[in-house]
This record gives structure tokens, C-alpha cells and sequence, in this order.
């Protein structure tokens, strides 16, 4: 970071106003981009809907492009004013943002515009950038502590839940058979999942007696083993917040006593001042 | 308060018995009121039901307009009786009361009375005001402090759920087409949020291989997001809980705090021993 | 229990049979009358089958009827020989035995066997007292204490989930009309229990993009608010387990220090022996 | 163990190489069969696919009877090298080695393909050798301890959840008879297991009035009741999580005794000093 900046001075001032919000032309900037994303984003959405597409279809077009163009000068532009224009192309953000003009010029150039839809929604995927969540990364953070602590038993866990399903799904497509719609095993495999997980669709459903006495267990065991993730990371998330406030407290300087309340000033267990 | 009450005496006597429960006349106005809001909420209801709105229009007519009569004289009751006017009928109450009537009038004098049934439905929040409940206050309380301290997180939550939807939707658009109907992403969104929340009407549903097993990931993901809010809460409450049982162990007879830690010797606040 | 027993010694010894397990044919007794509930209630069961109704007919009026014939020998034996009948006519298993017997007899002489059909499938709380479970009895104790603690607290949520329920059940009515089947008001609030539980039967969907919002919405409510009523029970039943390990233990004689190990036998703060 | 091991040297390196995963040779062993489990278990949900199974009738052919040859290979190559044979033959894993093969032999000499499909899924099973989970196992570990510790609420709850089912089964049946798809009583029954656990398929749904307010009550109660095996897992699994914390801490100089509270000083067994 110590490295000579080199850039001439309309390029540091165009930085501040891409990259940071600390100005106030760099808080209309981010306004003005978060508009732009979210408008672009419903306009995927509503491109969809075909009654919409076909009476709409030359101010889509038009609105496609301009957001189009715009993403294009702001992605050049990042490119220009930052030092090190690499460690931009090739980060996570980099990636997003080429993502979100270069699907409208292969659908323009190459037809096939349906391909490039999902990709076009990713655009989404930069309202974090903007939105600069500072006041929730704290409740993230912990969040994010919680389901990292408890990554290893959810594995362990969705690994038995994996093999109650195929062995399931494969007795209930014999069971059943193709009447009730547990047609292969793959497809018996999909019904346990929703059964498990208690979506429960219904376009696949047992009708056999054995079957519905199989699916029953399986609701029942689906109930109960929907409170063992849920636990986890209940007592990992309650485990972390504990921890956050236990980092944030002192030690008595007296009776080396750890716990204190956090506004504590004199020490509970020997009466003496903390922090003197 | 200290403003000299020149309201004639009629008028205090009124209010004690519409505002206030202390009195015998004010517990019976208050259960004839409950009784009333009860019986109008109901009308509202069985009204919908076509064959009994034919069989028994005048019933329903009359009913409805005795209702709508009292709560009129009610309100104008309120507004007199009190001292200062304006702040009950500015208040979320007073508001309450005045759409507890208008709908009637309207729908009587200009006919569009379906438009007006959301809003005679309101009447049931009337129902707060009388149970005036207060048992459960201290423990509505204790939610209100477990969600509020819960609300950010829950929003970083809700956010990540958006946007799990939203680009899972596009994939289901483009994977299902409109086959299994997925018509457009607005529709394939609203498929997700069914999905993910394990709600599973099934009105839509994959048919295709790739789709189905889109949907069993989404459906994995959704039973194992589900217990990070209930993680959340349940931490938060159980701090909630814990912090009001510190209330009850010692207060300071030097300054006065009341947040020790259970074993505490000391006040951390004044450095003083507790229980001399 | 002072009052002198001037039972005849026959009387005596069935009532040890009947009540009591201790002897081998208290024992005997209890799993043949545990044996006949079940099998009781299995037939119940099997008897609302059609095919096997009709094919079974006399089977299944023969088995009925000597377990009816049975229950009502047990029900005159257990009035006979107990010391005060009339606190065990009036007891709860004092009638549950009494609705064992009587629904045959009445359908019998009355006709209308259906009617009496739920009733006879009540045997089954029979069971309870058979089993004695006085191995989970301390079980179910710590979670009726954790329920009945979080009772307020539910009663509280439930209040609030029946009006969120009627509201949105009367705005999907005004939005859906009846082409989605929410026919009338009362439907649309039996449509949002159904999916605000996340139940999801799907004979009533919305299919209006407003409806489906509204639904997304509920549906995302619901999701949330499954979470306060899992982190409240979760709570209280942690706290019911510490207190009774609580209740379990010692204060030190010495320093009066009150948090021990429940197999503690020196003071852990002064190192005094406990309990000399 | 000190029994003299007379087998000759070729048996202890295959040992070496079949049963452990410490010599390159016994790692490369053990992907190759790890690979192949996998492979035979998606095979048999392939083969399940009708059109696959008709077009490529002799590539499964052949791939089933490498894998079932490879297979018998290998589980008498086990059986050959091992000391003692009975005690490895009539281990779990040695059943489930011996079921992986057994169904392609019956199969293919007794015809009924079909009733030998579920079993050969079992070599799914294998995995869990192979995988010789020890990362997980600590995790699993404390998973086991909470829930073997829930057991008993666990099976109180669902005793409690059955006799639900079956009383409102019943009466769901006499309620909505054959209109609504509610046959029989233990049809019934299995459309409130579908509910209660909040899966909710739909093909069986009530639609008289009387029927959607007892749906609606038990939804309800089934919302609540959810919240109980969670509670107790989440709390149990927490207090597990803390006892092994315990553990961490200190251990007595002088009678060795690990189990003591954060904050005590003497042994609460022998009652001598900690930390001395």
C-alpha cells in the first residue's frame, strides 16, 4: 500500500466517487446505482411474464440497453481509475459485474436470449456491494460464527438424512410402484426429500396401505430430526454471543476475576476498581 | 395533567365508565363492548358465506346497522367525554374506532360494500383495547425485547432468503418452462418462497429431472435455514429471561444497581459490598 | 385411610388383582386387559375398513362383543371391590371405563352404530393406566412444568396468530374471489392456518399475482413466528432441567455456598465436607 | 490379542492393505471401493428407469455383475485374511458385505429381480466403513449423547402424538366420511400424521365446515407441539456441549476426580485444594 500513486488527480477523484461514500457525490453515485440494479432486476422479472413481453416489447428493449450501456461504462470505469486493475477484474465483484452486461450483448449478437436469463438476475448479487451492510455485518458475523461451529454436525447430519432418503425411496418405489407415481427410484428419492423436509407437494403421493404406513414413519422421523440442526444452531448461536460479550469484559487487576457484567467499574468478587 | 379539569360532571362520570374498568358500570360497558365487537367480527364472516347472505339478507342488514349505530354513538361518546379530543382521535385507537363505522355508511350510500369488508374486519384489533391484558403484558413483553433483539439478524435472514429465491427462480423458470408451471420468475419466486418455507401447496411442481433436483437442494437448504431464526429467538428470549431473573437477586443499598451477576460480592457500580 | 377396612377378605385380594401390579396376578391381569385395549382399538380400527366390514361381519360383531362383554365384568369388579365406589365412578378412568362398555350396548339396541364409533376409540386412553409409567413419568413432569410455564407466553402467540389469520383470510377473500376457492371468509381463514403452519394442502391456492403476494408474505410471517414459540418452550424446559438439578443439591454447611455438583461431597469453595 | 498370529505373511499384507488405510496400497484400496459402492448404488437407481433400463439393458448387465463379481472378490478375500472369520462374518458390517452380493446371485437364478432392488441399495452401508468418519466422530459423538438423552421425552411426545392421531383420526372419519377421502379410520389417521407433522400433501383434504375447524385445531396444536422435541434436543444437546467444556477444566491432584463447577477451588469428592 505504500507504493507511489501515480494516478493523475481525475482519476483519485473518480475513485472516491465509484468505490467509496464517504462524499456526497459518492452517496449519489450508490443511490443512483442501487435504483439502477433493482430496476434491472424486476425488468428481468417482468420480461418474463409473456402478456407483458409481447405488449411492452420495444420499452423492454429499450430499458435493456440503457441499463445495459450504463453497466458497461461503470465496469470500464472501475477499471480505469482503480491502481491495480487485476485484483478488481478477477475478485468476486469483478466477475459479477461482467456478468451483468455481458449476457445482453451474446443474447443480442447470438439469439438464444433465454440462455442468459438467469445469469442477467445475478446482477442482484451486487446490492450487497452497495449497500455496504455496516450496521448488520456485526449480526452476521455472529451468525455466520454459528453456522461455521455447527458446519461439521450438519454435514454428519444431512449424510444420514442422504441415506434415510435413498434407502426409503427405494423401498417405497417397490411398495408402490408406478401407480402412485413412484415411477424409478431417483423419482422415489425426490418424494422422500419433500416428505422429509415437510414441503409434502402432493403430486406424488402414496396409495397402498404399506406405503402410507412407510411414508408415516418417515413424517415422523422427518418431525423429529427437524430439532437436531435447529438445536445445533441454537446452543452454537447462543454459544458465540456468549463468547462476544465474554471478549468484550475485563480481568480484575486485583483477583484476577473474569466475569464481570459489561458496564461493570468495580470488581464483584473482591470490591476493587477494574481498569485503574 | 396538571391543567385544571373543568369538564362538568356527567362528563367524568362518562369517561370513568367508557375509559376506564374500575367501576361496576365501566366492567359492564367493557363486556358489553367485547361481547359486541365479537358478534360484529362473526357477522362479517358468516355474511361471506353466500347461501346464508341470501337466506338470511335482512337479519344481516339489521344486525349491521345496530352495530354500526352503537359504535357510532360510542364514538362520538369518546370524543366528547374526553378533554383533550384531539388525542384520541388522532391516536391508533381513535382510528380503529372511526374505520369501525365509516365502511357501513359507505357501502351503504355508495354500494360497493365488498370494498369495504377488509376494513369492518379491523374491528376485531378493537378486541385490545377491552382485554386490556394486563397478565400477559409482562409476558408479551419478554417477546417484544427477544424479537426486537433478534430483528436485525432476522433481516440479514429474510435478505439472504430473498435472494436465494429470486435466483433460484430464474433457474426454475428456465430449467421447467412452462410445462410444470412456471409460466414466468414472478411466478417461479412465489414457487420458491412455497418451497422454501416447506408451505408445498403443489399447485406448481417440478416434472423435469434437473428442476426435481434443484428443488430437493432448495429443499435441503430451506430444513436447514429454518433453524437459524428459531436459534436466534430462542437465544435471545433465553438472554431476555435470564436478564430479568438478574433483576430479582440484589440491589446495591449504596447506589442503588440492580444488575449484579448472581454470585456478585461487591456492586460493580460503586465497589460497596452487597448484603452488609 | 384410618377408617377401618371391613371389606370380606375376597374383596380384598381382587382388589390387589384389579389395582395393583406388585403380585404375579396383578401383573397377569394388567397385560391381558393391555392386550384387549389394544386389540380393542385395533378393531375399531379395522371396522371402518369396508371390504373387510362386510367379509368379516360376524368375526368382528363376536370379537366386539366379548370385549364389551369383558370391560363391563371389569367395570361392576373394579366398583365391587373397591372401598369407596363413588370416588372411582366419578374418577376420570372411573368414566373412561364406563364410555369402554356403553357405546355397544347402544348401538346395539339403538341402531346408529357410527355414532358411537369415536367414543369406543377412547378405550385407548385406558392404556395410560395400565402402563404406570412411572419410568417417564419424570419426563413428562419436567416437559408439563416447561408447557405449563410457557402456557401465558403461547396463549399470548396464538392470540396474535388468530388475528393475523382473520385478517389476511378476509383480504384474500376480496382478492381471490371465488375462482381460487376462497369462497367465503371463513374458508380463507381456514386456508391461512393452513399455510401459515406451514401445512400447505393445496386444494385452495391463490392464483392472482396480488394473492400470491399476499401469500409470500404470510407465508414468510409464518416462517418467522415458527421460531417464537420453539425458542420459548426450548427455553423454559432448560430452565425446568437446571432447576430440578437445583432442587437436587446441597448447601455447604460452612459457607453456605449453594451451587453444588449433584454428586458433590465436599464443599467446592471451602473444601468442608457437605451433609456431615 | 496375544495370541500367537501364525498366518502366513501375503494374509497379514492383504490384511493390511483390505482392512486398513495406513499404507499407500490400503489407500488406494480403499478409493477404489469407495468409488465403486457408489457407482453400484447410483446403477441400481438408473436401472430402475425404465427407458434406461430398456436401452441400455446389457451395459447394466455387465456392470452389475463386475460389481456383484468384484464384490464376492472381495468379501471372501476379507474372510480369508482375517484371524478370526466368525468374528468379522457376523459382524454389521460383514452381514451388509455379504447382502451386497447375495441379491445378484438370487436375482439372476431365481427371476424375481425386483424383490432383491431394495437390499442391494443396503450397499450404501458400505460407505460408512470406508469413510472411517474420524473427523465427524466427536461430533456425532455429542450428537448420540443428546439424542439418547432425549429418548425418553422424545418417546413420551410421540406416544403422546399417536393418541392424538388416532382420536382425531376417528373423528375426522365420522365427520367427513368418504366425500373427503377419509375411508377408514386408519386412512384417517395417516392423513393426521400427514398434518400434525406439517407436511400436508393435499390428496386427502376436509371440506365440510366441522371438518376444516378440527383441521384447524389440530394444525394448531401441531405448530406448538413442534416446538417440543426441538426445545428438548436444543437444550439437551447444549447441556451436552457444556459437560464436555467441564471436562476441559480442571482435574483433581489428589482423587482425580474431572468433573468440577468453572469457579471451584477444592475438590468436591475428596475435598482437598485444586491447583495446588
Amino acid at each position: 500500500m505504500k507504493s507511489i500513486d501515480n494516478r493523475p488527480q481525475w482519476k483519485k477523484k473518480l475513485y472516491e466517487i465509484i468505490y467509496e461514500a464517504d462524499t456526497p457525490m459518492g452517496k449519489i453515485f450508490d443511490i443512483v446505482l442501487l435504483v439502477l440494479i433493482v430496476f434491472s432486476v424486476a425488468l428481468v422479472m417482468l420480461e418474463s411474464i409473456t402478456h407483458l413481453h409481447v405488449k411492452y416489447y420495444w420499452e423492454f428493449f429499450i430499458a435493456e440497453w440503457v441499463i445495459t450501456i450504463f453497466f458497461t461504462i461503470e465496469y470500464i470505469a472501475r477499471i480505469v481509475v482503480i491502481k491495480r486493475p487485476k485484483s478488481y477484474i478477477f475478485s468476486f465483484y469483478g466477475i459479477v459485474d461482467l456478468l451483468s452486461t455481458v449476457p445482453s450483448y451474446l443474447g443480442f449478437f447470438m439469439g438464444g436470449k433465454n440462455l442468459f436469463f438467469a445469469i442477467r438476475a445475478l446482477r442482484l448479487l451486487r446490492v450487497f456491494r452497495v449497500l455496504k451492510i455496516t450496521r448488520y455485518v456485526g449480526e452476521s458475523n455472529k451468525l455466520m460464527i454459528a453456522l461455521q461451529k455447527s458446519k461439521a454436525k450438519i454435514l454428519v447430519f444431512l449424510f444420514a438424512v442422504f441415506i434415510i432418503c435413498i434407502i426409503t425411496g427405494t423401498l417405497m418405489h417397490l411398495i408402490e410402484g408406478k401407480a402412485g407415481g413412484f415411477t424409478n427410484i431417483p423419482i422415489s428419492i425426490y418424494w422422500c426429500i419433500v416428505t422429509l423436509t415437510t414441503v409434502g407437494f402432493g403430486d406424488i403421493a402414496p396409495i397402498t396401505p404399506l406405503g402410507r404406513l412407510l411414508a408415516s414413519l418417515l413424517m415422523i422421523v422427518g418431525y423429529g430430526i427437524i430439532a437436531v440442526p435447529t438445536g445445533i444452531v441454537g446452543a452454537e448461536y447462543s454459544k458465540a454471543t456468549d463468547e462476544s460479550i465474554a471478549d468484550n469484559t475485563q480481568v480484575c487487576p486485583h483477583c484476577n476475576e473474569d466475569q464481570h457484567l459489561a458496564d461493570a467499574e468495580f470488581c464483584h468478587n473482591c470490591g476493587n476498581k477494574l481498569n485503574e
